[in-house]
């Protein structure tokens, strides 16, 4: 058995994946308001801990651990070298996993390691060639290339949110204008639907606002849907043409065999899933909602020893 | 030594390689008019023929043959499917050839030839990862992962013209609005040129196009530039601003180390190059143009057998 853990800037999960590639065993910390390296790595050392102990876990059948951390990476030294929401500064959590546990860790970009556990466990299974596209804040990318994951210089491939496909659109935080993920991201969402909700303060996406105590969170679009909201139904429309150029541009350099969607919003599986795939319109390559969800980073993570041979 | 070959819509060229990797024999053939798949076999046969013929090349040392199309291709079978420009439908010029001169033949699309001769004999000698970005009438990409060419389904990755950059941008003839090569081909800046010189028939730039002929073409612009023309300069450092948006993109998604421009405008060296790479900032993807220039798609196919090991 392998340990993986996905460390996040909200939460950190730390589980057992078996040997048959099955997640046994979670355990979650929070990672939001940790403002030092020094308590960041006693609270992933902790949660290993509780990991190892409370799943009984004999660490002589573990074979490997993986961890997954958001930001820019060096996988050969298995380095968190920066991150916008995480307190890394060139941490080296491959050594320190390494001299608490005395077990071989791999360490590679969270993205990169949703996109390996899609791979190997989710839709991705018998196929040589994914991409992977996580909706959050941001748009992350992870890419899984003749069966292994490809990295490009310094670890960076794969930035696929700060692709421009509005020249004339708005700036992103990265410098340039028009970014994909300035109008695709699940935050560009969500800040559409409360500008929508500010501006016309009453209707059926008003109402759900106020049920949920006046916040506009990730699922207040797809709710006001559910009750037939027309201003919902048009942002959701607008929503959906532009994350279909992205996906369509992404499948015009790569033409993978398949793009999984990920990150918290495909949750929402076929209410996505179609409207996407008839706006991107593309009969060689497959799109899916992620089938692991949540837990195909740290499956991935646990399983990156698999994408080093 | 080997046989590349890179047919194209307006001609053919077919030469001996060396096994130094070196074009030694060169011979050119007239496609332009061809309207019938026969007459553009005869016309293939009759340019190889020439090459062995007049280069007295002993075929018992001449190891394979490579050839390069455009259009869509199936590198397994060696047949170019479509093209455009060319009449070729499902025409297996492996088999073909292979009849012809009992040598073993590969097949690749033209863009992935040329990325592929950049990369053993151009700018690429040394890096793992390239991608070329082939200015033309329209614009074309070949993408080279891990020292091997990258195909992705159908041998249809690399399709870098169609990424839409500007949604509010033109009809693309794909059917996609806004995409890169709308703007960015250097069709698209000879036809901008042609516009200018339309509506305002006086000044430098009209001069160049009455020394020409009348006739706006590829050299127009570049004329106009080194005689100080400020006219052509917005021309210019509008086209360089929108070739870096696509170009920034693509580096994105793969991160390449090494990215390259090929087509007739890579001619101009610096002169497209350091603006280039002023509007793209970025210090980790070293841009170059094509070392080979029209031989690289040359050289590439006829180089083809060490891709597919």
């Amino acid at each position: 058995m392998r340990i993986g853990i996905d460390v996040g800037g909200t939460s950190m999960t730390a589980a057992l994946v078996g040997d048959d590639k099955q997640l046994y065993f979670k355990q979650r910390s929070v990672t939001a308001g940790v403002k030092d390296e020094a308590t960041l790595i006693s609270t992933l050392i902790t949660t290993v801990d509780r990991v190892i102990t409370e799943g009984n876990v004999d660490l002589s059948k573990v074979s490997s651990i993986g961890i997954g951390v958001p930001g820019s990476t060096n996988i050969e030294t298995g380095t968190a070298v920066s991150a916008g929401n995480l307190p890394v500064h060139n941490t080296c959590f491959k050594k320190i996993l390494e001299d608490k546990y005395g077990l071989l860790t791999y360490l590679d970009n969270d993205a990169n390691c949703a996109a390996w556990g899609e791979f190997c466990e989710g839709h991705g299974k018998g196929v040589q060639n994914l991409v992977m596209v996580t909706l959050g804040t941001g748009i992350g990318g992870g890419i899984v290339i003749d069966g292994k994951i490809y990295h490009g210089v310094a670890n960076h491939a794969g930035e696929l949110g700060h692709q421009v496909i509005d020249i004339h659109g708005k700036r992103c935080a990265c410098g340039r204008v028009g970014c994909w993920e300035t109008v695709a991201s699940t935050r560009a969402l969500t800040n559409r639907v409360a500008q929508e909700v500010a501006a016309v303060p009453y209707g059926i996406m008003a109402e759900v606002v106020k049920e949920n105590g006046g916040k506009v969170d990730g699922r207040t679009l797809f709710t006001a849907l559910k009750r037939d909201d027309m201003v919902a139904k048009d942002i959701f429309d607008e929503y959906i043409e532009t994350l279909a150029i992205g996906v369509a541009n992404i499948i015009e350099c790569f033409r993978p065999e398949l793009l999984v969607i990920g990150g918290g919003i495909s949750k929402e599986g076929d209410t996505i899933l179609l409207p996407l795939r008839e706006a991107v319109d593309d009969n060689q390559c497959r799109i899916e909602c992620s089938m692991l969800g949540d837990n195909a980073g740290i499956i991935g993570a646990a399983l990156l020893d698999l994408s080093r041979k």
